[in-house]
């Protein structure tokens, strides 16, 4: 999927809002549980049900690769189902080089046909450059907003100036263009997000970790949106969890429905 | 397995030798992919008859994920079939945190019973935590050799005047003994090398990335030992596609056997 394919389906659906599917045996309902595959049960469900409120889907690959080839198997279906239109998102965090990254990339891109795979930076461009198919994307992460986020992304350089999470916001800006690359920044403070947006004024961010409905969506939309929105906020347990009864989906749809109707109040704040 | 335990296999053996196992369906022989399952075929042979010569396997899971769920079975009757004592990791490079990174391990300690994970540090602390296990191993990215690793790793702190890998090496053993945390050390130049083992005195350095039996493991082994040996030294390529004919497994053992010959001088040029 391209920039304006993904810009038109947020304008035509008023949403920017991406589930996260951190499908948990233990965490989805009872009644599921017997099924003969539980978690595409689950997810399927859920997609059925969320699915004209959300323009992304984000599959977190450990809860898959947990269990084995049956989950390698639930992600195929859950992919398979997962409606024409939608961006998908293989939450892997890969950061391998050369020959490795290209078999990741063929795994996602190819095998699974997702439209973008998150990827750590560590290793530098050789991480990104295996990812970079036509009409796919890499997300790379940027700024994270977990506690550890501070142990090496803010070590600020003696030659540029530049934290290490910027030196990533500006380099990788080489290596890719904003139709191939897309940023992973965690919901911080108000003028970091702004920053950020400042130093890559056209990329995608997608923002992953902030309370389903909380202030930190309206600070994320105020300094964090962008001409194409360039916004991508993922929730998961407060939307795929909201109930764990028989009334899972219906509740999931509910809280989908919520945040569609903030996130497009924050649209129309924004492009009024 | 403990750092101990692997020194008297390294001591026993006169080997530090890890043996990646990047199966690619289309680099092993021709006689082997009309088997049910040639991936697992193939590495059955190496590891009859490379195991005597070297002390882990190291199977690169991109490999093996990106033949779906049958790669997921390749891998864990891999796994079943490695000889009881040596030593096993996952090579998967994971780098995310909490939840989602206890979920990494748990595939790769519990569900595959691997040995050790390589995990990258980007995300901090709460990367690494989740791996510590008793008797299991991370190894954390510090610095690669590849083209890219200049790219952030050698960012200098102005705070410390240290540079990024050198803050990895130093924030993360804090979080964890050199009986759980090893880590990968590209092998760059001599005094590099030197400067890396005094900053890390005491843990494991997996070595990936050298020449078979070329000048680098001599440097690597000069100036990276310690008293416990402190080495895994990993060869791929060199070893497990020495010939694509019939007698490959047969090549794979005489190129181990070569390697561990220069090993054991290593050794004993260390301990003597």
């Amino acid at each position: 999927m391209d920039r304006e394919a993904l810009f038109q389906q947020i304008k035509k659906k008023n949403s920017y809002l991406c589930i996260g599917l951190d499908t948990d045996l233990e965490k989805i309902p009872q009644h599921l549980r017997s099924t003969a595959d539980p978690i595409f049960e689950f997810n399927k469900q859920i997609i059925d049900a969320t699915h004209e409120y959300c323009v992304a889907y984000k599959p977190n690959i450990a809860f898959y690769e947990a269990l084995g080839p049956k989950g390698w198997e639930s992600l195929q279906k859950t992919m398979d189902y997962i409606p024409k239109g939608l961006f998908t998102i293989a939450d892997a965090k890969r950061g391998d080089i050369g020959n490795t990254s290209a078999l990741y990339a063929r795994t996602f891109f190819e095998y699974f046909n997702f439209d973008s795979v998150t990827v750590a930076p560590y290793m530098g461009e050789d991480s990104v450059k295996p990812f970079l198919y036509k009409d796919k994307w890499v997300i790379l992460l940027a700024h994270t907003s977990n506690p550890g986020s501070s142990d090496f992304q803010l070590i600020e350089s003696v030659v540029t100036g530049r934290k290490l999470y910027e030196e990533v916001l500006l380099k990788s800006q080489r290596w890719a263009t904003p139709d191939q690359l897309m940023y992973v920044v965690g919901a911080t403070q108000a003028e970091k997000m702004e920053s950020i947006r400042a130093q890559a004024p056209e990329h995608f961010f997608l923002v992953p970790g902030i309370g389903a409905q909380g202030g930190d969506l309206k600070m994320v939309s105020q300094y964090g949106m962008n001409a194409q929105c360039g916004l991508l906020v993922n929730s998961a347990r407060a939307i795929i969890y909201a109930s764990n009864g028989q009334d899972f989906a219906q509740r999931a749809r509910q809280e989908a429905v919520n945040v569609r109707d903030e996130m497009a109040r924050h649209l129309q704040d924004y492009y009024k």
